[in-house]
């Protein structure tokens, strides 16, 4: 049995795939693997690559919480592996890089929140999507969080109320994924749209991802008092001085970085 | 004339349909008539009734506010009838039921806050929204906060300016309403996406819907510090207990609550 | 060479035009022209116009920041520019004029924040928009404060972290722009959005305008606390008390202001 394989790091052409190997338990999130996650992640947010596609094996992308580790456990127990999940969920949007899901099958629950806390997603035309403590017995509030920020409040209240999957052209229609494509193109169109999202100048990239969401959800003019200083120091960059050179001179840009 | 009727209140398979019945005077948001509203909607709420549907008699689902209250009234009495309005869309938030419009023709200004400020909706083709303030002379401000938080910015300013109506299908587009379907299987559809919502366990159920508007329109860090604590109170609930113990032994759960 | 040449303000039917004429600079947003448009915009809003249509001249509608004020500018430097540009943004907001975009071809960068910051746009099918910071050094943090506020939170990534262009369809379906119209049919669909958005009291449409823009981005009951003040205020203004007056008097109203 491979229920406690930690995921799988593959590095290619700058990109790291972070891939859930845990088919025989449908990739739950458990505490255990909550960590192994978390700790994929940093590390590979603390390295040069570029981007970071989160992927999974079997029959499922990721069944969300596993139960095992709820039923039963106390108050403080639970409060603390919700604390991890959202410290891997807010992780995911902290690292410098690209965060691309690559969706293959059923993400529930905190695994749909996974796919609504990357910066990007990609769907197989097999995918499907859902918040199903509604129609459960713990209603899925921490994924909602994340869920309800890519999707509209109705249809948000809709996965969180009646816990039915939409499938993937729903997924895209509301917002929640950047493209569904047959199954057999799936790598093909991640690697396409990781490729477009990591061109250009690295830390430009890295700022330019972190305050998105340090500007999201507040009022606009909040919003710009981040976005201008982070702007301006931005444009102090190699990157930037590189990019705008070479445009002004008509030449293709030397990434400093 | 029956323009002092308050509204209908009918159970049935525990979900509790309210019902406007002043369709000569075109279920207009009177003060009379958004006291007799509030007092059902809490009255309802604080009964063990699953859901609450909010439906409409006669031409139109409700024309907002009635100018007669308006014209010539001072400020302070304005503020006194807005405030009041105010209460009962958030009530509509607070009751810890699924709170389900049902839109059978048009819904205007605070009529069309009314489905925006339901849990869902579910409109006949025949129905048509609007915010028709913008081309009169009295601009509908607080209807668009409620309307502005269902579809996007620039919509919403679109509905707000121009006071046209949209169509039911432009309103699903928008994510306005959940669904669409022809008039004659408005009822079926409504007990349809009532009964997928309320599935489960109440108690679960009601602090997901309250803790959703809790957290929505908040920076997101914020919002999951309230998740967070919520989620794992909740997981305490004997209707959490049952329904992970009944997952994990592979049995239908007997919710509780 | 009209690198130099101030916007040209047309008045007509109560709309001002503000037409951008730097063709051979692809519109940039210099700084001189930044001040140039900020001075039109103000000088307008402080006129009797109901509206003002923001237009551009010349093959692009407006490529964004001038990279010849930026490349070597010092931190102080490109931050007071960035203070102008939002300055601009905010304006586009504020005044009580409906403020509209009417974008015939690309719209890159902060030139794509002029539409995103515009009450309502229309585009012509060859209009194209894009946020390409990201895939150069420079990455479009402020443009991103307005066009997030227009799209879905995975859509305002996708365009911030590839920089490819939508066409002016994804626009339309992704809430950027609220007509797409053939190209030849550009001017007769903004009139008509204008003339629709314009209609009635002008002293409550400007309250209403200004009003959305201080309720969006805010937890609901703080946007209700600041609408229901303002709507019992505007309650009191003589094209309220006209626009009520005649609906329940079955005249047509005269607007007083």
């Amino acid at each position: 049995m491979d229920g406690h394989g930690a995921p799988r790091i593959e590095r290619k052409d700058g990109v790291a795939t972070i891939t859930m190997t845990r088919p025989a338990r449908r990739n739950a999130l458990s505490r255990e693997h909550l960590g192994q996650l978390l700790a994929a992640v940093t590390e590979v947010g603390q390295s040069d690559a570029l981007g970071i596609v989160l992927a999974a094996e079997g029959p499922v992308f990721s069944a969300g919480h596993d139960f095992a580790d709820v039923a039963g456990a106390s108050l403080p127990e639970v409060r603390s592996l919700l604390r991890l999940c959202t410290e891997l969920m807010q992780t995911l949007q902290d690292v410098p890089q690209v965060v691309l899901a690559r969706v293959h099958a059923l993400a529930t629950a905190a695994g749909c929140q996974l796919v609504a806390s990357c910066d990007l997603a990609v769907a197989a035309e097999s995918a499907g999507f859902a918040a199903p403590g509604g129609k459960g017995g713990w209603f899925c509030h921490t994924p909602m969080v994340a869920i309800a920020r890519n999707v509209g409040r109705k249809r948000a209240m809709e996965l969180a109320l009646t816990g039915d999957v939409i499938d993937a052209a729903t997924a895209l229609d509301w917002g929640l994924v950047n493209r569904v494509v047959p199954d057999d193109q799936l790598d093909a169109a991640v690697a396409d749209l990781m490729g477009r999202a990591t061109r250009g100048s690295r830390a430009s990239k890295a700022w330019g991802k972190q305050t998105m969401y340090a500007q999201l959800d507040r009022p606009e003019r909040d919003a710009y008092t981040t976005a201008i200083e982070v702007m301006a120091a931005a444009s102090q960059l190699p990157g930037a001085v590189e990019g705008m050179s070479a445009f002004l001179e008509k030449r293709r840009p030397v990434w400093p970085d």
